[in-house]
């Protein structure tokens, strides 16, 4: 049965409200999930199934209030495995039946992003995206008579969901979407930090600041472009057995070293700091700084990753880049996604790039509430959420 | 006659202490400029006569006081244009009769640094060049019956100084000594941090936070570039003339603009902001903070390129560093002296590098204290001042 140019009548799990968080809403016996109506696609958009989704902290912070960008009540989730169920008009790049992974940053070529060639940050669906609603100014979702918002132009926490045609990397379909899902976010950031972003060359000392999803990414991508020593940085020390399973080299925990700061503590263990530092602490500014202060007079680049909350500033010495340190940050890695996240797939079946091992909880999209109490409460890199079958 | 081997006697300016401003010193009839001797140059070093110096900022900046590493008396100065009177044991690369500019910057060829080929932050004497000695750890300066400190491993403020042989840039003997002392730090400094920091490419949008002699030579090294527009900014609209002559296209004082915050004036002026900007404004770190800040998402950069007063901050939003702007640093330029500075002597010959505009004063010896006053007091955008005849 077909459901092309009609709406879609399905469960997703809608957060109403900032600052509650969904998961106690939900266990509560909240009406979290909930049968929403799915819009038709319009021009240039896709209708997908999504099969699986992940859950990142991003979907946390925003549903903690603290997002200034956040608008509710609104549909979260951004690593979506998903089908194409049907295409709006004009749509030629995908076809229903064809795997796609939702991109928050979409690739569309036109841009003047797009067209510089360095930077993935296209523009062209920005401005909308950030208010939660489609290109044309209204959204796709409503339930209980109400308008829902969409969320990063990916809202993957639904049976189905609407996105921009721009906005779907297509994907081999002979992947398990109960894998490839990460590649929406986690995976391709911390491994494009160092491959597209940092560009770390064979032989280097790289130091991972955090050990959760995005900094076992960055290890991975350290192994892959060769580094020479990759140190795990992290206070929890539990997390360093995952860590060396993915390759990092070196382990440190700062709370080893009593009050002498952890840059002090790198710069004099690895011979005057390291090549490449990625920071992955989840937003603490601190952190940051470490991050850049631990790097090798002369060359040493630093790279954020996360995203700390609003008014919240990193510093340092001027003389710290005066003498060669280079601060930079990076957005879902540098990936261009429609170009570049099929190689992350392929990598992925050919056994180059573990996902597997972050899936370390799965529910179904009931027990979503689950997943974040999950993630919050005990050791885990990813839950996993089934939301709709494959068919 | 031959002083080879032995010592000399001359003039130089003595720096006694902290904090004394020289210029008022040696007006109000001070002993600044005396009689001291100069000691022969051990292994590995270079007895220089200095026939030309500059006045730079951090000669000013250290005599006040705030410079850490000043170490008192000492002779200062960094910008000469001198002869080689004799050297020392082992020395091969340069003979008596050769002209050199110092360089505070050596380049040994053989340090971790120099070996990196990322930077010119030659390591071999760093230590003892801070400590304001040679590398064995003592002064060949002396007067009055005590020992006096070098600086910046040049010490410029004297008829004879003694340098590292790797601190000795071997220059074209036919270019004039008081024109191209200049490439000892500002012009260098400037021009090497759009070449060789920033590589800004043809038509590239540029901004230069200061019009003083580091942003003009940033706006040349930026003319040189073939960059597209050249924004010069400075509160001082007097400096737009001469920015004008060295190149710049546009001129943009922040008074103009009320409380509207610098930064956000050049992106709305230049369509979302510069390809890459330069920070020139004598270690103001809200400067270096709107110099960022006026970048382009996704790749715009910014070059810090003042030294701060020791204790101050940059600080900024991390979310300007994670969409894509990228904030460095640079020394002298990133310009090795020894393999690039002749590069710059022959441009110079050859009327592609101006440097006779950057003369509006010129001083004896022992009027020195006037240059210093004059850097101050009046437009001027470097003193030189003739410290020994040619012959």
């Amino acid at each position: 049965m077909s459901f092309a140019g009609k709406p879609i009548k399905c469960k997703a799990a809608v957060a109403w409200e900032a600052g509650k968080p969904l998961s106690k809403y939900l266990l509560q016996g909240g009406q979290g999930v909930e049968e929403i109506e799915v819009a038709p696609p319009k021009a240039g958009e896709v209708r997908l199934k999504v099969v699986s989704t992940g859950i990142c902290h991003t979907d946390a912070y925003t549903l903690s209030g603290k997002d200034a960008e956040g608008r509710f009540p609104c549909i979260l989730g951004h690593e979506g495995g998903c089908i194409v169920e049907s295409v709006g008009e004009g749509v030629t790049s995908v076809k229903a039946g064809d795997h796609v992974i939702p991109l928050y940053t979409p690739e569309c070529g036109q841009c003047k992003f797009c067209r510089s060639g360095k930077t993935n940050l296209c523009s062209a669906i920005r401005e909308t995206q950030g208010r939660g609603v489609m290109p044309d100014g209204t959204t796709r979702f409503t339930c209980r008579g109400k308008e829902v918002y969409h969320y990063m132009g990916t809202s993957t926490f639904s049976e189905y969901t609407v996105v921009c045609e721009i906005a779907c990397a297509k994907v081999d379909p002979a992947a398990r979407l109960d894998r490839v899902c990460l590649l929406g976010c986690g995976i391709p950031t911390g491994w494009g930090a160092v491959n597209y972003t940092a560009k770390v060359e064979a032989g280097a000392t790289v130091a991972v600041f955090g050990c959760g999803a995005i900094g076992l990414s960055v290890i991975q991508g350290a192994v892959a472009a060769k580094a020479g020593r990759i140190v795990a940085i992290d206070v929890n020390p539990e997390k360093f057995e995952m860590a060396r399973r993915f390759g990092a080299t070196d382990f440190v925990n700062p709370r080893d070293f009593g009050d002498k700061p952890i840059q002090q503590v790198i710069v004099d263990e690895y011979d005057g700091g390291v090549d490449y530092s990625f920071e992955c602490s989840g937003g603490n500014v601190e952190v940051m700084r470490a991050a850049l202060e631990c790097c090798h007079k002369g060359w040493g680049t630093s790279i954020i990753i996360s995203v700390a909350a609003s008014g919240q500033e990193v510093r340092t010495r001027p003389f710290m880049l005066v003498t060669g340190r280079v601060w930079k940050g990076s957005a879902f890695g540098g990936v261009k996604g429609r170009t570049q996240l099929p190689r992350f797939v392929e990598m992925y079946q050919a056994g180059q790039l573990n996902i597997d091992d972050y899936v370390t909880h799965t529910f179904d999209l009931a027990d979503i509430a689950k997943g974040f109490e999950a993630m919050h409460a005990e050791y885990c890199i990813r839950p996993v959420i089934s939301v709709a079958a494959a068919e």
